[in-house]
């Protein structure tokens, strides 16, 4: 793909932006470095869980985050439905996982077959082995921003799997690829 | 500092968390790798600028994001009284930048006195000179989420620094360290 050097700023004017000027902000915002999570929830005994970059810590005090997703999406709905749910923070380990869990059409029956998890004690949401952190949730408040809904949620619950002696591997996003930091 | 491998899951119970819980999340939360920004905003003739991991890509249709700011803050103050802002996502040549515009005793007066920024065309607010990409926005809608505030804006223009022939360097924030991207 062509990236531009000292792309003249693209004005997005009136209230529909142009293909040009979205398919812009696609090829930019893929330039935000991200790292990667498993954003899981259950609902009427079925597990919904997806590959999530658009993920924050909100605040310190009380421990806060929000996840963005497609308002369409089935753990959009899923997470919005629950009331609760699960943040898991993916490792250089987890990049099978966070393809499998990326993909669209991947069938909700056996989505996580392939995927060692447990559940956690405050939600009953998947959390995947590993993790470099998780935190378990409480929908504190929704929020309609275009096409996605942003979730902030009340920690209930954290931890993390990482192993003392070793140095942690984030999975980051960022280009449209999966990347790792340098040491 | 000690980090545990299999923690128990930290129970927050009740209405107030505990300072161990918020301590633990502090330290947990800081694995969330992320692409460091620049957010400024003008108002009153005044240069308002800080460094940021919480911000998002929220919608490709139309071009939303947001950022989560202290409410407290001065930049919180600004972007939200301004109603238009811009970020600069930054690459690892921005490292000095960063620290600057990350600590919270900066001087208003000369803030941007040894930082090479231009004027976005649509706000008027700073943008840093190399930006991977750059946007500016306008507040759509502001929503309290515990100590922050999230602003979600609309992108009113955007473009990007970056030179076609080389690979772009993100800046990462991951453990409390800035970070480069492996090869």
């Amino acid at each position: 793909m062509e990236t531009p050097g000292n792309l003249e700023a693209h004005r997005v004017d009136g209230s529909r932006p142009s293909d040009a000027a979205v398919d812009l902000y696609r090829r930019l915002s893929a330039d935000i470095a991200a790292g990667v999570g498993v954003v899981s929830s259950t609902l009427r005994n079925r597990d919904y869980a997806a590959t999530v970059t658009g993920f924050l810590s909100v605040s310190y005090d009380p421990p806060t985050m929000l996840v963005s997703l497609y308002a369409e999406s089935r753990i959009g709905e899923a997470v919005e439905e629950a009331g609760v749910w699960a943040l898991s923070l993916l490792s250089g380990k987890h990049q099978g996982a966070a393809n499998w869990l990326a993909s669209p059409g991947t069938p909700l029956q056996g989505l996580l077959a392939q995927v060692p998890f447990r559940r956690g004690p405050a939600t009953g949401s998947a959390i995947l082995d590993g993790a470099l952190a998780y935190f378990e949730l409480r929908t504190v408040s929704v929020h309609q921003a275009a096409t996605h809904l942003i979730i902030v949620g009340e920690v209930l619950s954290m931890g993390t799997d990482a192993a003392p002696a070793e140095a942690p591997d984030p999975l980051i996003h960022f280009g449209s690829s999966y990347r790792r930091l340098a040491p």
